[in-house]
């Protein structure tokens, strides 16, 4: 097989699902990442619930194949067998995520799995949504150390001067995991030079992660807030960052680099390091 | 093969990367639903960098093996060439999302694939990051009608009764899809008899979306904030969803019900609506 990424027109990839997708997206998108020469035209295609439906995405696809440029990649999770049948029945190459694997959990377990449309991101019962709620609510309410209230509620404490990626970083936590998260920004008060935690937080050093990023990170992005002003100078920036490790580093704080890490790396390595802390049920 | 759903120990598994770990998860939980009457115990094993740390990983499975307790199942994707030969020495069976799959896509697009662990959820470019975190900025700032400022800016206006999961789909617009959402709650003084949208989103109505739950839900949703309140009261419950969607109607706004559907899928949904509309880049 040699490399020929030499074809500049994109790959069509069409998701195809009879939920919402995410899992094919998800599944597909690692795959194609591997490609970083290709160009991919994505469409998704969720909530096929029907053969009569599924009929409809053939027809769309072999359409596309038929147009004479760069052949369509599918990937389907669908899970219902005569979906999943009548969508097999594209000409288009299709990468079914289901089909092989299903097989293999099933001999494993010695049991036949559903082969229904599940829900895995469904709504799931009352009681899930609403913690998962009241995660966001929670991490709305002490977004940038706007609330101390009930602070004791929190799972983890994110440390950094401001604009180090702890928003994004508490939401993701919340939406996806259902913590709740409290962030706290480090400002120029904080840095004294006993390297004392921030009053507020000062009890809650086994829950607290100190971010960072690099100074010319922080620089251009406090720059589009606010170009050209003492707080996004690259002197500030750096004095900031400083002191802020020196806190952590006396607090024995795990830290983490927002510069090379995305939200879902961050948040990965949060709740790995709170597992071995202390393990999570 | 039997439904054999009788044993009640729980079934180990394991989900290898050598990044965040989310598409295994993602694609693994996509298949262990289809087996609802089974419990099983989840462990994420994340950023496998390493053989020698992938050898450390299979002598931590085989062990789980050799308890003699239910097999192991194991769910990779790591896509290091040198770290997934190591990971399949495990004696546990592995559901290996990246080998079959990529040597499809691979014959498809005629060239060889990076073979590198490739970050899928890695920090990417400092644009994109930068735009999804004022995503998220800008639906904290316009949750629950808090703000109007910039409301022109909105790619998506969120109406509905307290309590209906505007936040929560918000947040999740925004983090995933780097969406700018509005929420803006309906209240009493909204349900005029001439149906006239809210004056602040008067003009938006094109990118408004009306969301709706049950009246039970609701009234259990908000028993929990305010028990016993006339707010939590059935009645009232009842009476604002029954204007609501008379004023969706009345606007022609596509409604979601969230008693149905998940954060997930509504978001689908909103995002699957917009497309069709309007094709969106």
């Amino acid at each position: 097989m040699v490399d020929a990424d030499t074809s500049s027109a994109a790959v069509p990839v069409f998701f195809l699902s009879d939920s919402t997708g995410i899992s094919a997206e998800t599944m597909g998108n690692a795959l194609l990442i591997q490609f970083p020469g290709r160009r991919f035209e994505r469409t998704l295609v969720p909530f096929i619930s029907s053969v009569a439906e599924a009929r409809e995405v053939v027809a769309r696809l072999d359409a596309v194949l038929d147009t004479g440029g760069p052949t369509p990649l599918v990937f389907t999770t669908a899970a219902d067998d005569d979906v999943r049948r009548e969508l097999r029945r594209t000409r288009c190459p299709m990468i079914d995520f289901f089909d092989l694997h299903m097989e293999h959990v099933e001999a494993v377990l010695g049991a036949r799995g559903a082969h229904a449309a599940a829900r895995l991101h469904g709504v799931g019962d009352v009681k899930r949504y609403n913690s998962r709620m009241q995660a966001i609510e929670y991490a709305i309410e002490h977004d940038d150390g706007q609330s101390l209230r009930a602070l004791e509620k929190a799972d983890v404490v994110l440390l950094a001067p401001s604009r180090c990626g702890k928003t994004p970083t508490s939401m993701y936590l919340a939406l996806q995991h259902g913590m709740f998260v409290a962030n706290y920004p480090l400002v120029d008060e904080d840095f004294t030079s006993t390297h004392e935690l921030p009053r507020p937080v000062a009890e809650l050093g086994h829950l607290c992660f100190g971010l960072v990023t690099s100074p010319s990170r922080l620089s251009a992005v406090r720059n589009e807030r606010r170009p050209g002003s003492r707080y996004a100078s690259i002197e500030q920036c750096t004095f900031e960052l400083r002191r802020a490790r020196a806190l952590y580093e006396a607090n024995d704080l795990p830290v983490i680099d927002s510069s090379t890490k995305s939200v879902e790396e961050m948040s990965t390595i949060i709740l790995q390091t709170l597992r071995k802390n202390r393990p999570i049920a």
